[in-house]
């Protein structure tokens, strides 16, 4: 009997189920990362945001732990692979690379198990601003919004592999024909795959279903370094939005300094403020980890491709390549930041329209939200080590042209390392040639 | 009937044009600017506000963007130029000279085109300040400070650029008598404008048109180099002015301590300081890319003068050129970030006076101005990535230091880049001697 | 009549000592200490934190003058032998070791001097945190919790000095095996001390009972410089313990939003918040000198560090010690900062309660409470040249990179001077031969 | 009859003369320095604040400008001397010697011209502070406090100078026995005048009065580099006292929690403090330019003296002397911060008595006195660029490893040059032979 009213309150409760709020919209984000084995959350689907959570046995993370298993493999094999070879501060990129995967797909499938009372939160918060009174009038829906932030920056991210991609082969090409093996080779998949996967071939032997599982993983490996900021980036959107609908609120009821809210009017709004920092602080937590690898891979990368377009390459499409990661990592970084900011000054906002409330209007409880927001910082932050505002992303510009001088000497001091001789086997024995 | 109804309205309006007004004080400015085809509104010289705006048919944009075209056209040429001689710390400066010069002269196509709301919010506030109450007392009208300004640094500007082509022949002549060249030059203006030039007579053929136009677009391009900043300078000292005119307004009347203004007085004073807080709000969001610029380009400038005066030079002259230029850079540099400090300051100031009335004056009303004066950071910011204070011109200096030392390091590493042999045609292929 | 009533009510004051105080959890801490001649306080195992204080004429005293004295002769001894062999990055490290275990002593001493005043407060404060009203409902009391990180960290430490040992030992072991001392060597004991003591025996003769004596001594130099470090963290975690305590008594009796407390209530707590703060004063100005100390020790070996395993090393052996050396520093160092920027952020966390108080329950006591959280920096600070918060911590971090440049550098100028010969007696004159 | 009413109104307010005034207890230190020429303020001695002012035909300016042109001469002729041999990292120190001995004097003289208007407000506010209720107690006067701190430092200057002089003669020592001139020399005092300096003796012929002279203005111009360091100081001491004294005062009346003051006590207090912050800020605008030249002055010498010990020196004495004149400089230093800091400290002090205020004891107007505490940051700056904290003397010693990086490489740059052949008459041609 009882559990029958639960479940039909429940049903009740699904029919009421809100539009536009966070969970539907990241859906199609949450799901292609899970096509490649990241954040493999179960119930994204489910109109209840209590069944977003974590199921252990389930298709999704089993995927999640084989591609992760896939990663760590490949990490132990560069390892080697550089043991023989010798370091440099540039061929170390390759395991700084597959480490930062595995520790991406980690750090998801741990804030996976913590996701729940996230989604709760955010689930009764979004229910707050989805009422009559903080509807969005422009056609910029959230949904809109996450899913063209999704679209480009994936889409982007996308072009970015396909360019390394077109890059190595452009490169093995060349190397084939001034090595002059070009009768030797009659598979030219099983060539590129031995050359590019060589860590791992050195360890076990060549299959075609192996090549095309280890381009899946590569593809998924790159995809979690994109993912990584694109969540973040979602995240932020959505929140800033939240804070922006409580400005347009404010603007339209006390902006114009001719009708003059009552108390309970700002009781209403602070308490919907409040709220919003509690969701903000609970996300912060969550991502906490996330945000700081993010930030530490960024710089590391724009300094890497920095110190490579600095140099004199040797065919033009590799400065075709370079350039455009650099600028698409630049842009990405410059994204992460200016929305992460946005959350800073959206929620600094409604400062300027209580200025504006004349003195007949002001109250005890104007007076505590004016001084909460003089305040306090509410902003993402990388767990209270700093905080995201626009004012960091200056201070970053800084430390990158540190960490490249530091980079420098090191590429410097690591010359003649790793050098591998042209048409080399080094890896795998001639093994291709049989 | 209506029609002239409004027409009667608006000469009354225009009999009324208050004195002293900014709008009324940048004019000779931005008319100098139009001459060399930069910032080319319309309106500039109309009494009401609302007529100044950007009018696409008209000769100021057609000016605008043929030095624009120009512009362009120089940049490619210097591309090609140094895609021959090769590149180093010294000759790229002619490149990010031209590139400078085309991204200042778009922005302020941009920024024309949201000119009209600034210049309307900015008349509104000007009256304002305008009125009896506020009169300036001092023969430093605004005005006055703005021409001073405008003539005093546009005319230093002006000693640069004709130091620097003295600079430029005195090279050029020690090159002919050393090469003996002297008995095959037959028309001086000829040979400089071809050896000044050398980047567009590579590609298009010498006539004495094009050469008093390129000069014509050479001095054009060094005046948007200060344009820039002597726009923002003036910016500043008009708002400034304003603040300050407040502080005036506020000793006068309540810093004594022996007259106790009372609660209406607090609130026509805070009202007046959040629309000025206001105007600034808007003022920074328009200029807000060419603040960046503008402490993007002296930073390099700097740094690149401070590697040319390390150096042994040549002949005298260069030490002359090169020294004025370094201290002229500097000083503009000092200049643009004390004005714009200083609004923060005079925007401040205000805090003073609160602080002695004394208890029997106090109310809610000065209590919340206090609070206000206290927290927020009344500032120019570029973009919201820093906010222009004394403090940060301090912080500015440690990063040239930093800055310097990359670029000898980039300098030390170009080293025999980018050298041309003496007495040699690279680049115009003896033309000149037939 | 009166003396025997003071004893009374002392005996009586002594049976009521109330259980899990700071100075009961951290008498085994101050002991081990004693043990190794640092912290000579005397009334440790007393109730009464009056009798917590130093008394000259002790035996503990006197170790730990002894100790002070044998460090400061290794100083002197170690000056002469870097006199004779020359200077370089590496090998100064040993007298930086001395000389900074010399100081971290007398900074002890001169704390211990001092160390009534703070104990006194601190049981006073204790008194308060330990009534009813403040219970920790948690197993981890804080005895157990400064008991659990003294463990760690000193098993850590121990570790760390048992690995340096068994690396000096192995290194003089493949020397012996390599310079062909194997069958000259009878006495493997005071071989290995001759050479581990060498600064010392250049100047004493060798006998067994010294050769134990300096290996104490240099044991209990290596704990000084973790004791410091362990010091700061016990402190650290105790006082952010207490306003954890504050905060879950809010959260309990505020938190949920349904109970709203009445002014009395906030009164009190605000009472003991300002209690605990005066308690953070005098303890930060008791510490002022040992955090500064401690933040220099650490950068300094930190930098050393890595740049000794930045380096190729020799044996395998060097390989794990300096890893395993660099790890613990950096962690115990991270500890450091984050368990005394855990005061920072456990005393700002009542805001959240504070902003959740319902319009109804606001007064001017809350007004002044959360004003005072809002403006104030309770925190650990280095003598007030730096709060230490998690945002310090991340600026630590960019210092690090240019000390260790500066290091670098220091290391390749200082190359070829203070190069021992293999096989060389240069300090004992063969005495050992003998 | 009006005029006799006056003097006597003067008289009777000459009588009143409060004791213990700073401009009392500074008149022993102006007066030292207007034996060397420097801040030749008139009346000094005059009980009347009034008359502290600068009158220009007076033997102390004639005095003042006497150094002066003497300091330009040897700026002009060191210039001269420079050109001639060339400029390396070290040589140049002496040319910034004698530019930075003009440009304080000259500041000083400026100050001098203002200093009335500060006199007098001091006057005003000593008036405040030498009343009963604000007596200090301890036998630390300020008076004593100045007169100690002068001593001990204007002391170790001395110390500082007559080693620089023993050094610089045992150089010239050492090179008479080396180059075998001792017979050749018949006056010693005649060879060390010439030699020290040569600047000027190659431009004037050589006379025991005017090397007499050159020792005089040489002892003057080192007094003032220590002037400048030593007047912020006792500035700073001052007015720390005054702030002190308030502190006091609150913990006296209000510290314990037992006595409650009324209104009109913290109405009293805070008019008392605000009158010293307006003191401070007037102090703040006339020592500016001074503050700025001590910290770059400082910067500069202890940069430079660090490379001087960091380098192999030839004598025993060179290193006493170098390692002596580093020690003195950055304690100087670091007092002078300290000092300066040390109003920032005190200006804060009563925000921890405000705290402890009971509820029934808050007033309106202790909140404003509570939020001007908590916003204001009361402290001596240089222009406004910096505020001098105890945090800022940190980020001094970061910046000091980064200008020592800069100045190292100029140091290897400018190896070879500026050399001087022992034995060599470069500078007056065998003149002294004659």
């Amino acid at each position: 009997m009882f559990l029958k009213k639960v479940k039909l309150l429940k049903n009740h409760f699904a029919q009421e189920e809100v539009q536009d709020s966070f969970h539907q919209a990241i859906r199609p984000y949450i799901l292609t990362g899970q096509l490649f084995g990241i954040f493999p959350l179960s119930g994204v689907f489910d109109k209840d945001p209590n069944r977003i959570r974590l199921v252990w046995p389930t298709v999704r993370v089993a995927l999640d732990l084989i591609v992760l298993g896939a990663g760590i493999a490949n990490t132990i094999a560069e390892c080697m692979r550089l043991r023989m070879v010798g370091v440099n501060a540039k061929n170390i990129n390759g395991l700084i690379f597959f480490v930062d995967g595995c520790i991406i797909n980690v750090l998801f499938l741990l804030m996976a198990t913590k996701w729940n009372r996230v989604a709760v939160k955010w689930d009764s918060v979004d229910r707050i601003f989805l009422t009559e009174s903080y509807r969005i009038e422009s056609k910029w829906t959230l949904k809109r919004r996450l899913w063209t932030a999704t679209a480009l920056l994936l889409g982007l991210a996308c072009c970015e592999h396909l360019l390394a991609t077109i890059n190595n082969l452009n490169d093995q090409w060349h190397e084939i024909e001034h090595c002059g093996w070009k009768e030797n080779i009659t598979d030219t998949f099983r060539h590129f795959s031995l050359r590019k996967f060589s860590n791992m071939y050195s360890i076990v032997p060549y299959s075609t279903v192996s090549a095309v599982f280890f381009s899946y993983v590569s593809f998924a490996l790159t995809l979690y370094w994109n993912y990584l900021d694109v969540f973040i980036i979602l995240i932020s959107i959505a929140i800033a939005t939240r804070f922006d609908q409580i400005n347009t609120h404010l603007r339209t009821l006390a902006g114009g300094g001719v009708l003059i809210p009552n108390e309970p009017f700002w009781i209403r709004v602070r308490t919907h403020y409040v709220s919003l920092c509690e969701l903000l602080d609970e996300v912060d937590q969550a991502v906490a980890w996330i945000v700081l690898i993010s930030c530490a891979t960024n710089l590391y990368f724009i300094c890497l491709q920095i110190l490579n377009v600095s140099q004199k390459l040797r065919y033009p499409m590799n400065d075709v390549y370079y350039w455009f990661s650099l600028l698409f990592l630049m842009g990405r970084t410059a994204t992460l930041f200016l929305c992460a900011a946005h959350i800073h000054e959206a929620a600094k906002r409604p400062l300027d329209i209580v200025a504006k409330i004349p003195n007949n209007g002001w109250s005890v409880e104007l007076d505590r939200f004016s001084s909460q927001l003089k305040s306090e910082t509410v902003a993402l932050s990388g767990m209270g080590f700093f905080h995201i505002t626009r004012q960091l992303l200056f201070s970053m510009a800084g430390t990158i042209v540190t960490y490249e001088l530091v980079m420098l000497k090191f590429d410097k001091e690591s010359e003649g390392k790793g050098y591998i001789r042209p048409c080399s086997f080094f890896d795998i024995e001639k093994k291709w040639l049989t």
